[in-house]
């Protein structure tokens, strides 16, 4: 953890952050938000397609992205690396160092290990947001009622088609802008030239999208001060996570359309997961559209309905596959 | 984590664990501790002489042990499990409830992922008890001064004889005791019958130290209270340990004498780590004894003093050996 302590701030007065056993923060009365997540190379990053700097990126984005989902400002990072000897580690923390500035969060400690296989595993803490004197509160996935209209932040499937556009080109040298980072931690991938067409710079966004995917976190918290009554990051696809929603809800899913990010299948918008889009159920979707709108963010994509029936789950009046990121572990 | 979340006792009233995208707890104002540690099965447990349910209780007490060493209470942990299919997820899961359950932390949230090899992160959140109508302040490893007192919690060296006694006893079921585990997830290791030895109760015991160690979490907070300067777990072991603390305090060690646990070796001592015994850096030793003392604890063991000279390395007179856990990654 040495050489990744050593390239953050310094802690602020009153907190101690790496070097001791236990790193210590300032808290803060009212909701605390725990969220961990582990990222395994060769299992969430194709070491064929992908750098070292890119498992890091979305180790971190992918634990951020809980908080996104909550609604919740983040905190504090702990980053636990465990891998073999002979890792580059500091193409690793570039990443994981990139992500962290770029989403605002401190990184106040770690733990670094031997293993066999290279292994990151992200802890976020985050806060609530204040409103009308008081804070706001998280926002659950089990809120939804039927009525309600469910809305995403964007359209879906980019990373997945970032990825099968990586490993098209993988070798050939052939995936445009795929390599190299600017210096400060910003992914350099662009469509080359002025005469980029539309299909390259949506070909280019989706590989930057899956190599640099950004958690929602502006947009949680705007959904989360326009009411919203559940709300989920779409990491494992809409087919799969609109039904846990649903679940924990305890209601029916109508959905009237899927929408496609312009690189992207159907298939891959529908079970690609890693968009870290929002998936949002309010009663009141005209409050969230304005409150978007406002901040200067793109108006959220309606896609359908929560209904009364619990067994109901409809994707253009027909069964919704479930499909998406299952674990193997099954 | 479906498994393991549905074996722990359901969230308080305004808390929402498991089965969100995060976990929601209640927030306090003051120190926030947070600390994480990996434990690798083949790396930090031997897998032909412990369990996986060793494996799973040796992650939690090793992260506990942080808090531990600051003087804090535990509230938290958030546990995430990678590993590969066929792994018996709930024999891990044994040892990591039964870890939370004898230090009275309330697992809260993780996450679960496939890998190669298997994998425990854990993390902790802890606070710091009260005095005075306020909180007590961490105690870190850099506030030892000239001439401060070093003291342990405990005779060292217990987890290493027990790996070694393992070992020695492995695939020929000679070890007495090292199997089974009672109802309650304690430990059913003892020596066999009224007539054990002195040794055999000793070496009964080190292999209890290696396979279910417990953070001295009770023993950290009245350190803590009762004013020590600086505080760290021996994870690595002494040698490495005490020059730690020496650097981040700027002071030299002069150590007398180490206090060898009946069962181990010397060597084991000075450089077995993961006993997770407290050293102690402290103006007042005769406080510290009392503190211990009326609490129903063994009187903390001197073992040396703190020297102006950073250069000064010492055991016995002699230079003092940087022996103990060096991580393999150089």
């Amino acid at each position: 953890m040495a050489d990744l302590i050593d390239r953050l701030p310094r802690a602020p007065a009153g907190e101690r952050w790496a070097g001791d056993d236990a790193a210590v923060v300032q808290g803060e009365a009212g909701p605390l938000l725990l969220t961990v997540d582990v990222a395994v190379l060769g299992v969430h990053a194709d070491p064929a397609v992908v750098g070292l700097d890119d498992l890091g990126w979305r180790a971190v984005a992918g634990a951020l992205s809980d908080i996104a989902a909550m609604g919740g400002e983040v905190r504090h990072l702990l980053v636990a690396v465990a891998g073999p000897a002979g890792v580059d580690l500091d193409l690793l923390y570039d990443g994981v160092v990139a992500a962290a500035i770029h989403h605002g969060a401190a990184i106040v400690g770690g733990d670094l290990s031997a293993a066999g296989q290279l292994m990151v595993s992200v802890t976020v803490t985050g806060r609530m947001g204040g409103r009308d004197g008081g804070l706001m509160a998280p926002v659950g996935r089990d809120g939804a009622r039927p009525g309600h209209e469910l809305l995403v932040t964007g359209p879906l499937g980019a990373s997945a088609a970032g990825l099968r556009l990586l490993r098209a080109g993988a070798g050939t040298g052939g995936i445009e802008g795929s390599a190299g980072i600017g210096p400060t931690g910003e992914p350099a991938v662009t469509a080359s030239g002025a005469e980029a067409s539309g299909i390259e710079a949506s070909r280019a966004a989706a590989i930057l999208a899956h190599r640099r995917p950004v958690a929602r976190l502006a947009e949680g918290a705007l959904a989360c001060r326009a009411g919203v009554s559940a709300m989920m990051d779409l990491s494992d696809g809409l087919g799969l996570d609109s039904a846990r929603l649903a679940d924990a809800s305890r209601v029916g899913v109508d959905l009237k359309t899927v929408p496609v990010h312009p690189a992207a299948t159907a298939a891959e918008a529908l079970g690609g997961g890693e968009d870290y889009e929002l998936l949002m159920a309010t009663s009141d979707p005209d409050a969230l559209r304005r409150a978007f709108e406002d901040a200067g963010f793109p108006a959220p994509i309606p896609i359908g309905t929560c209904t009364g029936d619990i067994g109901i789950r409809l994707l253009g009046g027909k069964p919704l596959p479930a499909a998406g990121w299952e674990h193997p572990w099954g």
